[in-house]
């Protein structure tokens, strides 16, 4: 990618908002100080984001030495962004201020195997009733962004595969962009989550952040400089694909031996099938919880993989954060703390002590909120009111 | 990292100096062109260039319609790098142009065990030998870059720990500049192999490209938007302590089943020395060339787990370009093939049509290359010679 001057432009512009975001309330010197500009270049800034509405002035004033001075703060009624995640069996949206704050969250059932045009209709009436019921200002909406389970050409609107959804090659974005009057993007749901795990933290650090979801597949997202890792065709973080046995199980994906055939809720529930009928993870842990030995087996060996799967990722991509994430986790208790001990356990010693694992705190609104966010943030990239240089 | 205006005046800097070196004679005009900048902004920078020597003008002319115009070249004399490498038994050391081309290669002996600061002194003396036999000009070497198998601290110029030199928390960079009177930098040596593997493809598409080594070790590095990418710690890539296998062999890192121990030499050799007396690869090579069935049955795992290592890291990294290199690979044509082959039957189905897997043509220069390459630019990037706004 050329680093040319519309991209400064953008960099300097998401600095100043993030910076305004982070502290609720600040003055424009304090802004020139932390992030290292002139007080001219965040005047003009700052001038550009009243303007179009971001940013507002408010009643309140610094209250230190020198020069009264006002406070800046986000606008969070400027806009709304629409953040949508298609699961197997529904469809969760939510309608974002520009703190990210959910304005409404819907959720609507769908049929497994759905096809796009069938979950087309599904997202437009349901955008449609939501703006009228609540009397939104359709103005206001600037942009729609869905979390799709599996690879996405992100660049082009294209669900190259979900195996969740059973879709291939389905130019969904481009035919949800026909009947949406405005942008729409498509990306992988975990990506997302990923991006609200870095945008939604108490302290503002830079992390490297790995986000890993044990669920009905495992995948992990790598959070770096602040963006997502793509990788050549943003299908970079397929972990459950990596191979772990070569003389394990047969993959849905025709490989043996990948590690998700160890952890993801699928395989589990097929291996309970030679013994039981348990049909859900929640019938797994429930008949561990009755002692029944297969159960105990099937849910250690998860445990095991899960754990190896922390330390990959954690020898591959070097993060300081690993945050877990995925219905294995939030199931129960034990599993959640026994992943956690055993992941503490296997990491590679020399990078023990600087890789901290915590547990996802988003719930399940996580895939909403990152889409929701991201595509603001897209929105503003996109604003071209800067003509000069700043 | 916050992106300011020195940043984006280093980015178009490098920019213009990569695209001199790509085409080795161009003219200002395409440059503006293929730069996608104003015909000013690429006549100050090259004014720069040409002022402190980095580039010259040529006597040569374009020849298309038009007014003539001089043509530009890098100037390859007008500074000279060193690059090292450490191993367990040599010190190997290259002298290179502007251009990359190597002006003197040097091999000194060492001892396994050698201390961080017998090393030193062994560099300090062939360095300034070299320097006074081929009459170097001492101004022009601008700097050392020395890369280390193991974890390094790039930032802080300490090997943080490196099996096979045997050093641990090392300050050595730090004691290295203490004697030498240019800057020196310390890095992990495949990272510095990767950087040398992108900057002098033919090809000049920006690849995400993975380098994976199979020698003493396992490792990997990952080429993302042209640099290295390095996580937290720089510690990035240790695809070696990746588990395989929680049921496995112990691995030197104190963990079960790392990818490692199917397929690093020192392991391959340990399983061998239950039947044989072989002590490197190539005896065990020799014995399966014999048709000896441990022999045999050692490398066939070895060549899958190296074709598992390839699938892992394209499954988590996507990248376009695999390069493989180290011992296992250079040994034989017959490990080199089958290692190719098994590769491209073990990649995750959907990615293998989009990755492609090449062996690395750097040869045994690769290291020093890239640590030359990499003590220029960052040579370049502390250039301060542009006050204004580009």
């Amino acid at each position: 990618m050329k680093k040319n001057q519309d991209f400064i432009k953008r960099e300097n512009q998401n600095l100043i908002l993030d910076l305004i975001q982070e502290h609720e309330l600040i003055a424009r010197a304090k802004l020139a100080k932390l992030a290292n500009m002139s007080p001219t270049t965040v005047s003009r800034i700052t001038t550009s984001l009243i303007d179009i509405g971001l940013v507002k002035e408010t009643n309140q004033y610094t209250t230190g030495v020198g020069r009264k001075a006002t406070l800046l703060s986000l606008n969070p009624d400027s806009l709304i962004s629409i953040g949508v995640e298609l699961d197997e069996k529904k469809i969760r949206l939510g309608f974002f201020d520009f703190l990210g704050k959910a304005i409404i969250t819907e959720e609507i059932e769908k049929e497994v195997k759905d096809s796009p045009e069938t979950v087309i209709t599904y997202l437009k009436q349901t955008i449609f009733q939501v703006i009228e019921t609540h009397h939104l200002s359709r103005n206001k909406i600037i942009g729609v962004c869905v979390g799709i389970p599996g690879w996405v050409d992100n660049k082009n609107g294209v669900v190259v595969k979900s195996a969740q959804l059973g879709w291939e090659n389905a130019a969904f974005g481009q035919k949800l962009q026909e009947v949406l009057p405005f942008q729409v993007l498509v990306d992988n749901e975990l990506k997302l989550k990923a991006y609200a795990e870095k945008m939604f933290r108490k302290d503002k650090i830079e992390h490297t952040i790995v986000v890993i979801d044990f669920g009905s597949g495992v995948g992990s997202a790598l959070i770096v400089g602040g963006d997502v890792y793509r990788g050549f065709l943003n299908a970079a973080g397929e972990i459950g694909h990596t191979i772990v046995n070569p003389n394990g199980m047969l993959c849905t994906c025709g490989n043996i031996g990948c590690l998700q055939t160890y952890v993801a809720e699928g395989f589990l529930i097929q291996e309970a099938s030679k013994q039981s009928d348990a049909s859900s993870l929640e019938d797994i842990v429930e008949a561990a919880q009755y002692g029944h030995k297969w159960a105990v087996n099937i849910l250690e060996r998860a445990i095991t993989y899960a754990a190896i799967t922390v330390n990959n990722s954690v020898c591959m991509n070097n993060p300081d954060k690993v945050i877990l994430t995925g219905k294995l986790i939030e199931q129960t208790d034990y599993l959640k703390d026994r992943i956690l001990k055993e992941s503490r356990n296997r990491i590679w010693l020399p990078l023990s002590d600087s890789t901290t694992i915590e547990i996802s705190r988003l719930g399940k609104n996580g895939v909403i909120l990152g889409a929701g966010m991201q595509s603001q943030r897209e929105y503003i990239n996109q604003l071209n009111y800067e003509k000069e240089l700043v």
